[in-house]
């Protein structure tokens, strides 16, 4: 790494002060407030291991596609007879050391290990149905954008495709009690693709987000079938001072067979009926009825 | 991995009928369409391939400043000779499979040799042009930001680069007959900038895109020289129900020297006349003639 | 990589006439600008070491959350001692190939060492300094998004603090003296979070990004205490031709408690006065008084 070894550098800086001064700004921080230290030392979901976690489901879920190479027709059923059950074992892990940490270190082991028994089942048991509703997303991709050439390219290619992937798993673990693993499942995807929704979200069938980059859905959005988003479209919370209670309903409504154009805004908990057309880069702040059409005032030519 | 290896996990969940869940799910798609199978089991262009690809055209395209540290002056040509041979080899084989990919099974395989062997030589033949194009995107990079310090600042730490480099390589691929390894390369510079680059979309001379993040340039936009393009800046598709005719004309006709600021949305086949400049945060779907000025409409002021 | 080994691909493409072109266009870079050779083959910082330092100091700062995971309350300063003077290290060498780049293939040796270690000798001595900032900005995150369910999801999950935290360094490392290798831990930030901070840019205490994608925070943007700004949010230059002066003063001024939403663009030397509330997708390029509250002219309703 470019470091000339043993030159004795330890006196070009205060090490002990240094140290010294962390520790004391550690505990400074845990004494100030008891929220805190009120977890302690319990041990958080490991971003790294969910991120080899959704490799895997990836490939259980899509193995000709998004599975390794060597994945072929006669070879698919054992690949994802193998790969699921160590996919699946992962995750039961993050699961348990989030149930562990949201026990604040008063776990009861036994409590804790049915508790993530339960979760890991009920995920199991729902993955054929998170499959075929990722075969809705990708018939609306490849359905919507005139520059996909087959089914496949919109499965490899499309950032949209990969953030729905890993929202479809995260809203499942989020709504049977992990929310902390789905979060990061849910950061996961909005570093590798600039799309950020929240695993609280409820999104129906057919969902497909355009481009992408700069995209927000929040915590209590909920959005019906069809429905289609360009880049940097925000359904956010309410303009104004941050009211009491989390996770109350406080993002938008999108009904039936909405598409929404890039950059606009849509604030607090409205609802866009259904049909309705929302153009780019608009502020929308109040409800909308079914088949509306909105658009921006048009801009002023000022004389050059 | 965190997890206790040999406790018998399997239990937790029942995998057999998730198995065959998983295998339903499968058969129903492929069954569903025949667009869903007509590429049976062929292999796909890989994208890990193709981003040790691009790290490779990338040190073979700036060997000082892009290639691995121990390039030096002394040894740039013996570097970029070794390079350029494993680089074009790489790429050759995944434009091999694509062709496979589309020729859906019933390829011939001396056709397809002979196709991609086409491609690759005049890929090949064309990377000291590319390089020349590139050294006036730098240029037009330096002469346009303040706050660069240096040419060499503007190669290693502007995304805009990146995404240019990735552009410039993918848009002659496309042109060549490579559009589905064109469009993973356009796609693996998406996910490093933020910046989405159809490689089918033709920009001229002295490009240059600040900061970045959320500009998507569609399939067929025409772009002229010393154009400037600022973050979140859409050249997108027309508003409307989606029309037949794959790849036809669209997206917007950029003329030289234009200027569009930050979060300016233009969709439709429309033009931006020579030298116009465009305020951020405008949605555009008409022509307007050169030398235009556009900007949004003031603010409004409310009572606090 | 799916290449035939030994087919002797060679033929495909015309190898010595692609290298002759590769080195005359590199030559006719070199020779068009006495800029362009200015720093001959000096070595620039490089960006994966930097990577690795970021990582070291994010562990440093905050051992039992971004650290790995085998630190425990019970071996944290252990931890801290061990692997900071490790990252001190390889920062030091980064920050001395930078004074050799900047004093162009002309350094005085025994002048660079000494200026090096000047720099991480105060950059050390501040780690405390910046440890109780960030605490500052994890507070001002947790109380701002409802969303958020512990302190500590805040700092594992949000993009927000991971940008933050490589501005708090990389603001440091500007201010000392060495903008190319704080440049560079800035567009790392960018990669991983898609929010752009310039590391010239000043920004006070308690200082949230919701969401961020497509943030653009410039070079001289000052931002006071308590600021909240939400994605895509942009702090730019001044609309116009550029003008000369690298570094003069030419982005917002935001005085304290500032609320910014979604996507509005604010450029030149313009002043937010404090308490205002920026309402989203706005274009603004004039000064407003404190306790404004600007908005978008509501969107035009189309007949369907």
């Amino acid at each position: 790494m470019g470091v000339e070894q043993g030159r004795g550098m330890s006196g070009y800086w205060q090490l002990d002060d240094v140290l010294s001064g962390l520790k004391t700004a550690r505990d400074r921080w845990r004494d100030a407030h008891p929220r805190n230290r009120e977890h302690g030392s319990a041990v958080f979901p490991a971003r790294r291991t969910l991120q080899e976690v959704m490799e895997i489901l990836c490939g259980v879920l899509f193995p000709l596609r998004l599975g390794p190479s060597y994945v072929r027709a006669d070879n698919e059923d054992a690949y994802v007879a193998e790969t699921l059950e160590n996919g699946l074992s992962h995750l039961y892990g993050q699961i348990r050391r989030e149930l562990g940490y949201s026990a604040m270190g008063g776990a009861d082991d036994a409590a804790v290990d049915a508790e993530a028994r339960r979760i890991i089942g009920a995920f199991a048991h729902d993955l054929p149905a998170i499959r075929a509703m990722l075969d809705g997303d990708v018939e609306a991709a490849f359905a919507s954008d005139p520059a996909a050439r087959s089914v496949d390219e919109v499965l490899l290619c499309y950032p949209s495709l990969l953030a729905i992937i890993h929202y479809r798993v995260s809203a499942r673990l989020h709504r049977l009690g992990a929310p902390l693993v789905a979060r990061i499942i849910g950061e996961i995807a909005h570093t590798r693709t600039g799309i950020d929704i929240h695993p609280g979200a409820t999104i129906g069938r057919n969902f497909f987000i355009d481009h992408g980059t700069g995209v927000v859905i929040g915590e209590t959005a909920l959005i019906g079938d069809r429905v289609r988003l360009h880049q940097s479209v925000t359904l956010g919370g309410p303009v104004g001072p941050i009211e009491e209670g989390r996770s109350r309903p406080r993002h938008p409504v999108i009904e039936d067979d909405v598409v929404i154009y890039a950059g606009a805004t849509l604030l607090g908990r409205i609802t866009i009926g259904a049909r309705s057309i929302v153009g780019g880069n608009l502020w929308v702040t109040e409800t909308v009825p079914p088949d509306s059409r909105l658009e921006a005032s048009p801009p002023r030519a000022i004389a050059g």
